[in-house]
C-alpha cells in the first residue's frame, strides 16, 4: 500500500469539491481530490445553470470568475406563465440583484483549468473509496488504483461526491436522520442548438402540466416538459416534445419557440433529500452528499456553493488561527441555509407543477397562491429574495 | 298565503345580513330578513372577533361603529411562539394597519339595535324558508311562521345564513361547484373572565400541539388548544386545559397566564370550504353561506364582510343606476378575494398546527418555513398583509 499526507482529502471532483479546493489552495491549504470517474466523463455530465450572486461571488473569490463573467447571461428577472398570460418577477427591482446564466458544465470546466494552473493533486479512476476514522485519531481515505492499494492520511476529509457517492454511506445509520420526498412526476429535458424563445427563463404552469424555457448561450436552448414516471424517453420524439411544450406556453410565446434537432434528450425524476447532521467528526458532506433539491428553484449548485463557503471558512479559521469554532458550527449554518432552500424548491415545485393525484381544492389553493404571490409585491419580494438566495 | 313584497330579502340575521341590511338602509333601500332563530338565540352564539381595518370601516359606513371605536381593543401585532421564544409581527409597521379585537357578538348586538332604531323588519322563529324562482322572472321566498304560509316577493334573495343553511342547498346541485378540504384535528377553546396573558394575541407552534392566546375584553379571554377530532369537551377538566396551554407556550407566557373557572367550553372541527359560483340568477350567496375557513387566519367574519361589500356595491348600483354590471362581477370579485383568504387561513393552519400523520420531512419544511417567514422581511410582510385582509 502507498501512503501520503495531505490537510484536506476531498472526494468528489464536481463543482463544490473543486470550488473547495480551489479556494484552500488560495490560502495555502493542501488538498488532494479523488474521483471515481474521468475529468471527461465529468464534463459530459448535462446540468443546470443559474448561479445566485452569492455563488458568483464565490467562483470570483477562488479566482475563476473570468469566464463567467465574459460568457454568463446576467438575467435581472424571469417570468411565470399561467393562465394565458406571462408574469414577471424582476429580481433587480424586488431584491437589487441579479442570476447569472452559466452552465455547470462551463463552472467546472473553468474549475478544472484552475487546478491544473495551480499543480494540485487530483487523482480520477479511483475505485473503493473508503473514508476512515473520521471519529477518531487518524483520519484516512484508502482506494485503489489501477489495483493498487492508497492510503491518503489527512487533517479533514470533505464528502463531495454527491447522492450516490461513498462519503454519506460511510457514516453508520445510527449517526444520520434521513428526510426524503418523492414527486409523482418527472422533467424531460431536451437541449437544442436553437435561439431560446426569450432572453430571461419562463416557468409555466399549464393543465396540461409544467414546462420551462430555459438556455446555456444565446444559441443553446434547454427545454423541460413536466411528465410521468412511467415516461420513456423513446417514447418522445423531437417533434412530440415541441408540440407539448408550445401547448404549455401562452400562445404569444409558444409561436415564437424556434425548434430544431435536440442532442439531448432525459427524463430525471424530482427528489427532495437532507440529511443530518452534515459532520461527522473529521467528515463534512458537502452538496449533493448530503441534499437534493428539485430543479425548480435553480438551487442544487448553489447550495453546494454554500456549502463550500461554510466549511472554507471552518478550515480557514483552523488553520488560521487554531480555532475549530467555525467547523464546529458547520453543520449548523450548512443546514439552516440548506432547509430554507429546500422549501423554497419545494415550494416552487408544488406551486408551479400539476399534481395527479390533486383534490380540486388544492388545486385551486395552488392557483390562488399564484395570483396572489404575483399580484402582491410582499410576495414577489419574497419569491425573489429566495431565488437570487437568502445571505450566507 | 300572505304576501308582501320588497327590494331584497335577505335569509339570515347574523353579522353578514344584518350589515348588508343596514347597509341597504342608509341607501333607502328596503330589506326584509328572515331567520329560523331568536335574536337571542343568535347572540347567544360564541364566535371570533379580530376585525380587519376593510371591515371595521364598512361598519363605520354602516353607522355601527361608535361602540366598536370605544371598546375594541387595537392591536398593533401579534406574536408566533415556536422554539420556546416569541416571535413578533408587527402589522403597523409592516402594514400600516391594525386589526381591532371586538367579539362578534358585540358587532351583531350593535347591528340589531341599529336595526331596531331604523324600523326595518325582520322575522324571526320562520320555517320551511324556500328561496324560489331566483333564476326566474319572479323571484320570492316562502316561508311558514307560527304555522301560516308567508311569501315575500323580491328583486333580490341573499342568501346570509351559513354553512348549514337553505340558500345553498336551494341551487340545484349541477349548477354549483364545491371545494372541501377537512382538517385532521380540531380546536378545544374556552372563555374565562381572567385577564389575557399578553395584550396581543399569540400563536404557538408546539410539538404537543397548535395553542393560540386571545382574548375578548381586558378582562375575558380565548384560550384554544389543537385537540384530537376524537377527543371530548367532557374528557377536559379545566385544569386540564390550563396544564396543556401552558405547556404548549413559552416558559415566559406560561408562568403569566392568569387562569380561573371556564365559562364555555368546546371542541370545533377546522374546515376548508368554497362553493362556485356565489350567484345564481337573483340568489346571491354572502358569507359562510359560500364559504368556510378554518379560524386560524381570523378570517371568518371579514370575508362575510367583504361579499357583503361588494354586493351592496351591485345592488346600489343597480338601484341607482338601473346598471347590473356589478351584480354581474359578484360572484367573480368576491371569490377572488375568498380564494386569497382561503389560501391564507390553509397556510396559516398548515404552518402553526401539527399534523397526526405528517412526514418527518414536512415536518421540518414546516419548521423550516415558520423560521423563513419570520426572519425575512418579506416573509412577514406577506404575513401581515393578508392578517389585516387583502383590499377589497
Amino acid at each position: 500500500m502507498t501512503k501520503r499526507r495531505t490537510q484536506v482529502c476531498i472526494i468528489g471532483s464536481g463543482p463544490s469539491g473543486l470550488l473547495l479546493g480551489q479556494l484552500l489552495n488560495g490560502i495555502g491549504i493542501e488538498a488532494i481530490i479523488l474521483d471515481r470517474v474521468s475529468k471527461d466523463y465529468i464534463l459530459g455530465r448535462v446540468r443546470a445553470g443559474v448561479l445566485e450572486p452569492g455563488t458568483v461571488a464565490l467562483l470570483d473569490q477562488a479566482g475563476v470568475g473570468k469566464r463567467l463573467h465574459s460568457e454568463g447571461l446576467v438575467h435581472d428577472g424571469f417570468d411565470i406563465a399561467f393562465d394565458g398570460t406571462l408574469h414577471n418577477v424582476s429580481l433587480k427591482e424586488l431584491t437589487g440583484k441579479s442570476v447569472t446564466v452559466y452552465g455547470q458544465t462551463e463552472v467546472t470546466r473553468d474549475l478544472f483549468d484552475a487546478r491544473e494552473a495551480c499543480g494540485q493533486i487530483s487523482i480520477h479512476g479511483v475505485e473503493d473509496v473508503r473514508p476512515t476514522d473520521f471519529g477518531g485519531a487518524t483520519p484516512h481515505v484508502t482506494f485503489l488504483k489501477d489495483g493498487v492499494s492508497h492510503r491518503i492520511d489527512c487533517d479533514f476529509i470533505a464528502g463531495c461526491d454527491g447522492f450516490h457517492g461513498v462519503s454519506r454511506h460511510a457514516v453508520p445509520d445510527e449517526a444520520i436522520r434521513t428526510f426524503e420526498k418523492l414527486y409523482p412526476f418527472g422533467w424531460l429535458g431536451i437541449l437544442a442548438d436553437v435561439p431560446p424563445v426569450r432572453h430571461e427563463l419562463v416557468y409555466a404552469n399549464h393543465p396540461r402540466g409544467f414546462a420551462l424555457c430555459s438556455m446555456r448561450s444565446c444559441d443553446r436552448s434547454r427545454y423541460y416538459v413536466q411528465c410521468s414516471l412511467e415516461d420513456r424517453v423513446e417514447s418522445w420524439s423531437d417533434d412530440r416534445f415541441w408540440d407539448e411544450l408550445r401547448r404549455r406556453l401562452p400562445d404569444s410565446v409558444a409561436e415564437a419557440v424556434t425548434t430544431g434537432p435536440s442532442f439531448e434528450k432525459s427524463i430525471a425524476p424530482l427528489r427532495s433529500f437532507v440529511c443530518e447532521p452534515m459532520r461527522f467528526g473529521r467528515l463534512f458532506l458537502v452538496g449533493d452528499a448530503a441534499h437534493i433539491v428539485p430543479p425548480t428553484g435553480a438551487k442544487g449548485l448553489n447550495l453546494a456553493a454554500s456549502d463550500v463557503h461554510y466549511l472554507f471558512e471552518g478550515l480557514r479559521e483552523f488553520y488560521a488561527e487554531g480555532s475549530s469554532g467555525a467547523l464546529d458550527a458547520y453543520s449548523m449554518r450548512a443546514l439552516d441555509r440548506v432547509w430554507k432552500a429546500v422549501r423554497f424548491s419545494w415550494w416552487m415545485t408544488i406551486m408551479l407543477h400539476r399534481f395527479p393525484e390533486t383534490s380540486e381544492f388544492d388545486q385551486r389553493i395552488q392557483e390562488a397562491e399564484l395570483h396572489y404571490v404575483m399580484e402582491s409585491p410582499a410576495g414577489r419580494a419574497s419569491l425573489a429574495e429566495n431565488y437570487v438566495g437568502l445571505p450566507f
